[in-house]
């Protein structure tokens, strides 16, 4: 039997090594040769950059660390790969392919979001016109939650329950003086507003809840928010507000480009979308009488392994699982979709679904799960996420420390 | 016998609850009558706004779920009393003991800070002075570890392990990608440094470390700062760096103050030290072909309650304990320190230090602590703080989300 290769892109989450814990696993048991792990995803793989996983991952301990180890095991990319209709790309392809015949694989797996999954299905469909025997799979990992044909995205639900547990910590810090203060947390998710909208996960019996939420799917207006900030600080001194970095206004300028100061970016040279929240802070102190505080949970919110979701965790593994046997099964240009089977008990499965109809789309917050006031989330939402964040897998704590596994 | 009373003052931490916990328990298996909490410390007993906590804390899950509980469970204040020795003064400490008389209290303990150790030392001293059998007890809290006269202060050990834990991630997740990366994280301590300190704590076998760590305790210059990042990254490309809120230029401003947009504060009006690594990460940005991100702990290092030291939230329980242990056996004016006993194994007491030679006063790091090139942290500071974030208290969680107590 061929061998297998697997590889990560995207951004890191705290849960995609579980999944690569899973694709390597189910290969090994299913009796791939070898298993191949591609560093720096496709971007690696085209600079030959590919290692023996079995020569890292040795016993059962490795794998129970790399499970609970955030980031990318193998490092990660943004590459793009070019049109495979392309005239100029047939270099590429054609290297790809002898290489993956090099390596003597059968399949072939990325664990990505939906610009990985654009990979896959370009790899997949010049694979086909090329009559190549490999199986291309695609593994889904975000924690944006915005791919679609999926009930949510390995990712999501770790990244929602630790926004759940900081907004209760924050809320619990923001309420202690008993003074007017206003604490904007700024929380990820570009365009997609469900990271922003886990912090109404906060509320419960034991906690008062955040008090208003700003979604990217609700345009945005300065005046607006004031007004909002002013009416809740009459009936409440100490207001939490969660807002997403991807909130815009009317015009379409994200409200972070209206701070002068120089932008950071991310490691491609995108625009990071930081300081929303701190851009608001200001303006809300020029505007009422009120101290005030903005908190960016930043990368924190992707990678803390310490404190994930076992229900994502243990889907992060069995996508991985599944993407295997589809493979070792004959499928190729799929993509692993988790399908929700029931909420109370929850309980889920996996399901195929071609990967063009996947790549590239964006999934948003449906608006009828926004309250009418567009501050709130609708109980729609609170059963949607909050089976996804239950339960926890405590991380393997060597000197007061979780351990990690890296290359 | 009579009652007892207590108050938390300053900045929260996410033990400062169990030292409550500590008092509370004490004093009622002491045979205290009453345990009364003031509302946002000597603040809110001024306006006469005191509970009786066995109307809050009725049972075992109670007190356990209070250890757990971050934030200041009777609310907090900053409030400083006037000199006993001003005559102007004399109406608020008449007050202050009419209104202890008319309670019946014997017992008065206070959790806090520096700031707050200043009220327990006028109390006690005007006490002395009308002859009152009151007994005023300190009972330490500070996540910035700067009280003199005790090993080190309830509320570090659980941050600095917050900070341990998180820069690992945060290393993780910085080198994913292979390219040019300048991270930079702003950790609190105002003028001392032993909680960015504590990012030392995340190398290991499994973690190459921090690669820069800039504390208040030495000098800050921009152009230094610039000729370090270019050389480490000569050697590396993603680099992490921890920095002090309160690193300082040699004429004295604040690095945070270089930027020039607004100045947050916080929620009494002090000059909010925010803003450092955002300032530095832009300069780097100008200066070297990197990209890079800035990353503010803020809060979430004082108030992480879902990951505490076990060690530290132990010992905040019993400086609580040995608080109430001290009034009633008679003594008043008194600071609860904590003694090392030794390292390996850990071991820890109590002592009861004069509470004048602690009002006020600051501890910063030892220079000898800091490598000569002032980039780490030598073995002795890990030796220092490595027991402190030993263990841990796991949270109760109740549907995926660590259980609160609240007023």
């Amino acid at each position: 039997m061929g061998n297998a290769i697997v590889g990560q892109s995207g951004g890191p989450t705290s849960v995609i090594n579980s999944s690569l814990a899973g694709v390597y696993e189910s290969a090994i048991e299913r009796g791939a040769g070898k298993v191949y792990g591609m560093l720096n995803g496709i971007q690696g793989f085209l600079e030959k950059r590919v290692i023996d996983l079995s020569l890292y991952l040795k016993n059962s301990l490795d794998i129970e660390s790399l499970k609970r180890t955030p980031s990318s095991f193998l490092g990660s990319c943004r590459y793009k790969l070019p049109d495979p209709e392309d005239p100029e790309s047939k270099d590429t392809y054609e290297f790809i392919f002898q290489y993956l015949k090099e390596l003597d694989i059968e399949y072939f797996f990325y664990i990505g979001g939906n610009d990985s999954m654009d990979s896959i299905a370009k790899l997949s469909n010049y694979g086909k016109k090329v009559n190549s025997h490999i199986r291309f799979i695609g593994v889904p990992k975000t924690i944006d939650n915005d791919l679609v044909k999926t009930d949510h995205t390995p990712g999501y639900g770790s990244a929602a329950k630790y926004i759940a547990v900081t907004m209760k910590e924050i809320i619990r810090d923001a309420t202690v003086y008993g003074t007017n203060y206003v604490t904007i947390v700024e929380i990820m998710g570009r365009n997609a507003g469900w990271l922003t909208a886990a912090a109404a996960l906060a509320e419960g019996p034991d906690c008062e809840g955040v008090d208003m939420i700003c979604l990217p799917e609700i345009p945005f207006t300065c005046e607006g928010f004031i007004e909002k900030v002013k009416k809740l600080q009459s009936q409440k001194k100490s207001i939490v507000i969660a807002v997403s970095e991807g909130v815009k206004l009317p015009d379409g300028r994200y409200v972070c480009e209206l701070n002068d100061d120089g932008h950071e970016e991310d490691a491609f040279g995108h625009k990071a979308l930081t300081g929303t929240a701190r851009y608001l802070a200001n303006l809300v102190r020029k505007n009422l009488p009120t101290k005030t505080r903005s908190i960016e949970l930043s990368i924190l919110q992707r990678c803390a392994g310490h404190m994930t979701s076992r229900t994502d965790i243990t889907e992060a593994y069995q996508v991985g699982g599944a993407a295997v046997k589809a493979a070792f099964e004959g499928m190729t240009g799929k993509f692993v979709s988790i399908k929700r089977i029931s909420d109370a008990p929850y309980q889920s499965t996996t399901e195929l679904v071609d990967i063009n109809e996947v790549a590239n789309l964006e999934k948003k917050i449906p608006l009828d799960w926004i309250t009418p006031d567009h501050m709130r989330m609708e109980k729609a939402f609170l059963e949607y996420a909050t089976p996804l964040i239950q339960a926890e897998l405590t991380p393997i704590f060597v000197a007061g420390r979780p351990w990690h596994i890296k290359l």
